[in-house]
């Protein structure tokens, strides 16, 4: 028998669950594979829907079902009705060319976890409430987490009418699902009934395939905040202008990206990026009168990273200043930072522990589905690290069954500690 | 009378060949100024050269005509017909949009001081060939310096097949405008004939406007190098991917950017500049995995302008060898400095020390005519302020009469220097 009975079924699951995807099979050139992409409420979505609730039932069980926004939602009852419940889970829709364990491992470790329970003939004194969100990735529609916002009861009905590329109304694909969007404020839980929400999830990044660990505890859901911008210098000849007399625009901008980077550093857990930089119509002999940049800082913490968004105010206030160029500055979002519960990342400690895995803490850069139930309940994350430096968003995504394997006992040890304590 | 008589008259001769442009009165939208475009061989371009003969011949030149490949030549016979000749000019062709003064302003000056000359009843020891150049700027078809060109024996047959933007070949405009190709060979001077060249030229930068100076004496054209190139990381989640694990091809080039400026500014008259940077396909939260960029490079040696490359390719080497990124590069033009003649240079300051203005050197950091007779003979460049610091290449260049009187002084004074040491 294998060593890694529970990683081997859940990768089994994932290659299963792959089998579905929007792209048409006639679309796929000869000797290439199918992209994996599942976006919401399409065909393949919706079968993935049906594999996870047959999947569940199969398991063990008690109550599973697809409720109106499309979320996959299981019960597996606990020895105490009156008893708080426990919320898991993770996203089962995809980016376009996605890879096959971002979202599903959050959702198929704990069906893994009940799976086992109900094979020991196991209670536990809680209801253990597993849903596989129908929406995170924000593909189809012009809106991110649809399906662990209805949750936390977000779901605007002017919503109904946004349109997806092929002009379908997001009410005309709920109402094509099935789906009555009347239903959907209903979903909402109340979260007096709720121990809190845990989420298992690849970690999308290099950090634990460098510290080479199978498992890190996430302290906070990184805030962030984004700004689009543009210096403004004066376009003249590369050749006559000496360089005491210039006033460019690129090098402004270049300035500030090392200085992000430089800031960023200083502080581990900090990352600050300018993803574009652009001069328009950029010529060899011209020094650059206009750059056009962005921004993206995130911080583990409200306070780290406004402070870090202060700093990079400041400082592009003084490249400007310094070398007379005009600034435009936009914010064009600000999230929030979402520190993990205290006792719930202590019982992911203690459950990495007992694994025999070094606790290591990690933020989590992205943002994820805990991020959503953070506004009603606490909750915390485990990350399990990705093969290939962690590439996510990607088909060469990879996890093995060994990691998978600890992340379903780490898993059951939370469970048993948190029944421990309530027995 | 007015105290700049010379200055006046050549602003007013401006005006007047301003009249003449590409831009068809019908196409200037009502209330705007009709904008000056004189490409090569055009019909504002014939005109503008008939103008010149015109003024040539009412100045008192004893030759004036157009040559096979449409320079305006004017001579004016010195007193002994076997010394050698001393020639001057600049170009009468415009980028589109341009100013009034660039090129025309060396063609003007030495008419000018003919004029003078005449009616004082004055003679030289040498004849005095002044040139209007044809094309220097490149606007029609892809060459530059055609007329220079043409004088230092560079004419080739081959380029008489290459079509302008309406489908027009170089041939074909040089017929229709009465040249015959075949004659273009001939007009190259034979250099032993010729003390040398002297060009007056705007500018086109802002150093005379900031030093207060109406005249500067130029000591070198820059040679100069020009590279494009890409630098290549990793493309990667901005997000989740720590500061120490990048491999950010932007902030390489950010960096490559600023080496350049600074580097750069250690040698006066050294310009180095980044006029292109752009992340293909950036996005806010993606840490660039590719940038490009473009390098300008320019010194009034050719030994320091290959300090600076040697350097800044050494930098550039050293950066993506720091942050594990690929480079490549192409280098796309390569063109030497030109010294200014010792002799001439020194009969320039004199000249202009003459007028009572401070003796201020400076190098060209654009190309002139200059450059191409470089290649045949000795040269030296007087520059006049522009104002509007500078600005050139646009509507908004402008001289003014007091600045062109003394040009004109200093250029009398320049022959009188010559004809002194000859007779």
């Amino acid at each position: 028998m294998s060593s890694t009975p529970f990683g081997d079924a859940i990768l089994a699951r994932s290659d299963e669950l792959a089998r579905h995807s929007d792209v048409a099979l006639a679309d796929v050139p000869p000797g290439q594979a199918r992209p994996l992409t599942v976006t919401y409420l399409t065909a393949a979505h919706r079968a993935c829907a049906a594999d996870l609730v047959r999947w569940m039932r199969d398991d063990g069980f008690d109550e599973a079902g697809i409720d109106a926004v499309g979320n996959v939602v299981g019960v597996y009852r606990g020895s105490d009705p009156a008893a708080r419940r426990l919320l898991t889970g993770s996203h089962y829709d995809t980016v376009r060319n996605a890879g096959r364990y971002d979202g599903r491992l959050g959702i198929l470790v704990p069906m893994a976890c009940v799976r086992e329970l109900k094979r020991r003939g196991r209670r536990l004194p809680f209801d253990l409430e597993v849903v596989g969100f129908a929406e995170e990735e924000g593909q189809r529609f012009p809106l991110t987490f649809i399906g662990s916002g209805a949750l936390v009861g977000q779901f605007d009905p002017a919503w109904l009418a946004l349109r997806d590329a092929d002009g379908v109304t997001l009410g005309e694909a709920m109402r094509a699902a099935g789906h009555d969007p009347a239903d959907i404020a209903a979903l909402k839980r109340d979260a007096a009934k709720y121990l809190g929400f845990i989420e298992v999830h690849i970690e999308q990044g290099p950090v634990l395939s460098t510290a080479g660990l199978p498992l890190g505890v996430v302290t906070a859901i990184n805030g962030s905040v984004r700004f689009v911008g543009e210096m403004t210098g004066v376009a003249c000849h590369a050749g006559t202008t000496p360089m005491g007399q210039r006033r460019d625009a690129a090098t402004g901008v270049a300035e500030l990206a090392l200085y992000v980077e430089r800031r960023a550093a200083q502080v581990p857990s900090l990352v600050g990026t300018v993803g574009q930089m652009h001069v328009p119509d950029g010529s060899i002999n011209v020094v650059p009168g206009r750059c056009r940049f962005s921004l993206d800082l995130r911080a583990p913490s409200n306070a780290l990273r406004d402070a870090l968004v202060a700093d990079v105010l400041a400082e592009l206030a003084a490249i400007a200043g310094r070398r007379g160029l005009q600034v435009t500055l936009t914010e064009t979002m600000r999230a929030g930072a979402a520190p993990s519960d205290p006792g719930l990342q202590r019982r992911w400690e203690r459950a990495v522990a007992a694994t025999g895995v070094p606790v290591f803490h990690l933020p989590s850069g992205a943002g994820h589905d805990a991020m959503k139930l953070h506004e009603a309940m606490p909750q915390a994350m485990l990350f399990m690290r990705g093969d290939n430096d962690g590439i996510s968003h990607n088909p060469l995504e990879a996890i093995n069954a060994a990691d998978t394997q600890q992340a379903v006992e780490a898993f059951l040890h939370f469970l048993e500690q948190l029944a421990g304590e309530l027995e």
